[in-house]
């Protein structure tokens, strides 16, 4: 029988009923023939509930007993999913993470999966059992650990499951019916896509879009598992096909820039003056680096004294603070007159991997943005996308600017 | 160094604050110089609320998915202590019951310890951690899934664990100081006990007084486990020493009766005009026996006719309406002419084990109740204890009865 791995987030498992309604697709898809896997996430709310209950136990928690605590919400919400199952007469079990097994590393809160043992799940399938898993989870086999992969992980618990048993597809299911070039709440004009190149999805991913965790696409990537992102609040009898990530060389009609992605997640750092010597670079950024903070994009211009240069980069919004106080307390070896730092950016990026074979997209982007007044502060290319930097207050007249320039805009 | 078990019920860790000051008896106990294992409850009416859902998900539950949800609770509970006690500087570290690992049968629901391998808990021991174990759970190593051991089975983990790790003691910590000679609740002048032989501890528990689970103390009689029963609400500074559960011979000033129990949770059947023929017994209580309906207190005597019997007998009071349709369904092969039922009576026991050394001990109590117009309605006894099955409304005169008649009354 061909084999179907279908994930539901929080919003889709959130109380009885929704689960009732998950039920209903995972029935539609078993009476299609398929030998189905669920992957399924913590009730919404409940993972920040038990998070909750651990930031109270202890200031600095141990990230062991974090994952003992957090992995049960997803534990949860499989047995009643196999349960509803069952008493629609469809056999059924749950599987948490460490009976699959999905091992992973020793990584508390943000393991990294290395293998999953598929047998057991197949064996349960030759029982006509459909298999119901908690995602999010697995286990180090050193200690016998429970591990937690992170927000998102279940989208990574479900595609490498994919992956590992096989499966002829793999469904994740949101609350939004699939890709959009934009995202619709900024860009009411924005389209669904009925197909994304793997490629874009991850740099979509990685660039501020919140529909899948980047680590899932990766891995989706890697072994070409055919992933649909689609709605679970789709009539269950007449579902939507959502959008398929999948090869660039499937995608017929492809278009120059594919999505406008932005991530307000971002703050920019600016040192005056620095000392234009060699090695001024690595002062900088190693002691950055020492801190695991990921630094962004970086422009060196020259000062106005014309014998120093000043310095600008952005790091994740959440480092801002500890950016600037490693930065401040390395100025003697460094050598920099002052540092100013601004939280009120945004990084706007539009991607498709069209731009391999067209010359200037770019460019018509950076005319665009001035002609409406819009400031460019940093910019980063790669192949396949560009991002800039700009003021906040700016975000949506730039994304709604680029999603026309690129022929984005639906009817 | 000397090995301890504690054991925190629901309402000792029912919100951080409790969990906070199980943290502090757990310290003192570990200054004193013991290796501890604690082993916790869910947090009070979680267990209920997971119960809930359960029902929700499907009216016939599936134990081993009942058993993935429910068991959640304790695994939250024991991360959640592991945490706090790391925060107050004391290593620690959370175990599941398939982490220990705790073997138990597959009866989902209701499973029994088979062993349990205490050497990942004697080596957390020597690096120094304190071992907090989620109680009531346990695995089924053929299929690994998870099992619960039934209502209270935190208690049967405690001891259990005690037994396998040879600690010198297991304090079972409750919302009470320890067992009374009755509940304080209906008698205001019972006593505390400081010691109870492990045989009338078992009576106690099995005929109603609901401080320790039956299988607890079976498996404390059987392994010689010190255990005692105390309060988690004492000031953790000053704790009260609560009663021990210890052999008949280490009690000095030996009782005739040590405790008055009562059960609320029973009904009557009698049937009328039966024929007294060979076999009828059987023809009876085959087919309750069958529906796994425990028949407890029998009595048989001649019908007004003097050619029939009247039989009466009491069962479980959830199994009073199943007991009624099954009697009835096979009335034709029993021959009765009619079935009388109530469910409102009481069991009131008394049990001690000096009444094996000691004649005529029921029968001052059957006399005490008469003079007080209590009409006996059946009648059992062994070695250690007897049992009368009384109208309901008398239960509280009835127990004050018993408990001044043997001198229990404190003062």
């Amino acid at each position: 029988m061909p084999r179907l791995v279908m994930k539901f987030g929080g919003t889709s498992v959130a109380n009885m009923d929704r689960i009732r309604n998950v039920a209903r697709h995972v029935a539609r898809e078993r009476k299609a023939g398929f030998d189905v896997a669920v992957v399924v996430s913590a009730m919404s709310g409940k993972t920040n509930e038990l998070v909750g209950l651990c930031q109270d136990a202890a200031k600095l928690y141990d990230p062991r007993e974090y994952d003992a605590v957090v992995s049960s919400g997803e534990q949860v919400t499989a047995g009643l999913l196999a349960a509803v199952l069952q008493g629609n007469g469809l056999p059924a079990r749950s599987w948490q993470g460490w009976q699959v097994p999905i091992v992973t590393s020793n990584a508390h809160g943000s393991a990294r999966i290395l293998d999953i043992d598929g047998s057991a799940l197949l064996e349960s399938f030759a029982e006509g059992e459909i298999a119901v898993i908690a995602g999010f989870q697995g286990v180090d086999p050193a200690t016998r650990r429970v591990t937690t992969l992170g927000r998102g992980g279940s989208d990574t618990s479900a595609v490498a499951i994919a992956a590992a048993i096989k499966a002829d597809r793999c469904d994740i299911y949101t609350d939004v019916d699939g890709v959009y070039t934009t995202d619709p709440r900024i860009v009411p004009k924005a389209r669904r896509l009925n197909r994304i190149a793997f490629e874009e999805m991850l740099e979509m991913a990685s660039l501020g879009a919140k529909v899948l965790q980047v680590r899932s696409v990766e891995l989706a990537m890697t072994h070409k598992v055919k992933t649909f992102v689609r709605s679970s609040f789709d009539d269950p009898e007449f579902p939507q096909p959502g959008t398929l990530m999948c090869d660039e060389e499937d995608i017929v009609e492809q278009q120059v820039v594919t999505g406008i992605a932005f991530s307000k997640d971002e703050a920019q750092i600016t040192l005056k003056q620095v000392a234009d010597h060699p090695g001024v670079a690595a002062a900088i950024f190693m002691p950055l680096a020492e801190a695991n903070i990921n630094v962004d994009m970086i422009i060196q211009v020259a000062s106005e004294d014309s014998v120093t240069t000043d310095m600008t980069f952005t790091v994740p919004g959440a480092e801002f603070e500890r950016t600037k106080e490693i930065l401040l307390k390395a100025q003697p070896q460094i050598g920099f007159a002052s540092l100013h730092g601004a939280s009120d950016v945004v990084k706007v990026s539009a991607i498709g991997v069209g731009m391999r074979s067209h010359a200037g997209v770019a460019a018509r982007a950076f005319k665009a943005l001035a002609e409406k007044g819009i400031n460019i502060r940093a910019i980063t290319t790669s192949e396949i996308k560009f991002s800039v930097l700009i003021e906040a207050a700016y975000t949506e007249l730039a994304v709604r600017t680029l999603h026309s320039l690129y022929g984005l805009d639906k009817g």
